[in-house]
């Protein structure tokens, strides 16, 4: 039996991502969202979405650019701290001891200790309500090497992702493998 | 030491969503995706995005509406079947056993299986390159009160998502608690 929770934004999984950008006055500044995702293979972009109020919000406006730094379970804490506070108000960099990076592809920084980053060019802006969405332009992935597995890719426990639970607002690591994708389903024809 | 690994749409984690939709002939389809995300707080608004080609894709076009159901991992075989072959070939309800349930909020149906399912409303379309990003308002929320706390949420380890890593295709359950939300991050100041 399905019991009807309202109109809300509930689901699960959604993502922790630390979205980098520079502001008016060329400081870099990180903050947290999980409201994002994958939005075209080719070209190859993503979507993040943000409250006009941010300002990564303005930041992003301004410079067209912004970079994705997926954060290791061991920095949960970290990206939790970008998530509360705002740049407008302090560098949260220079309070989490995280180390920015200038991005050489887009006007953006990324942060040195996270395994996965993506550098997103702004193609495209649409207002929807209380959020934009931005859609970058992936222009390139950098990652860690040290946790790449043999065939080149990020293997997921080394990188260990966060993921968000909405609503009930804990954070998770990734578990064990449950398949194989486009194999797993065979079995039905 | 980062190594570049080029433009392509590699990020984790990315959710798996199996999309339902009516086709022209009212029979029932679902799809699996992994392109999209929560993009909008209010409306509360999930966008996914899909390729011109996809039967799924007229469906909403058509009727302008679709649902989001969250497989949980014990179903993670069906959710993989429902990403391989085209309802234009095959009805996947019926070839993998799963009960299609006519939405009343949205002109979709949605798996009665699955744990958690969102109605969305479509209220915007944009075309990017290979993919169309739909916006669809979610009118309602529904899970299995098996599946709910003593809060009234969904336990994340009760409704069991995958998790899908992009370009290794392994699908992956949820793992342990990393910590609370808006609150880890406080020992930053």
């Amino acid at each position: 039996m399905k019991e009807s929770l309202g109109a809300q934004t509930l689901i699960i999984p959604t993502p922790v991502w630390c979205v980098g950008s520079y502001d008016s006055e060329g400081q870099p500044n990180i903050m947290t969202i999980a409201w994002g995702g994958i939005c075209c293979s080719d070209p190859p972009c993503l979507t993040i979405s943000l409250r006009k109020s941010r300002h990564t919000y303005g930041n992003i406006m301004d410079r067209s650019g912004y970079t994705v730094s997926v954060p290791s379970s061991q920095y949960a804490a970290e990206a939790d701290y970008f998530g509360i506070k705002s740049g407008r108000d302090v560098n949260k960099f220079q309070e989490s001891g995280l180390t920015p990076v200038k991005s050489d592809l887009v006007d953006a920084p990324y942060v040195a200790e996270f395994p996965m980053v993506l550098e997103c060019k702004l193609i495209h802006h649409y207002e929807i309500g209380t959020h934009t969405q931005f859609i970058g332009e992936i222009l390139d992935v950098k990652v860690d090497e040290s946790v790449l597995d043999e065939d080149g890719n990020p293997e997921i426990h080394l990188v260990s992702p966060l993921i968000y639970a909405t609503k009930s607002h804990f954070y998770h690591g990734v578990g064990d493998q449950v398949g194989k994708a486009y194999d797993i389903g065979k079995k039905f024809g």
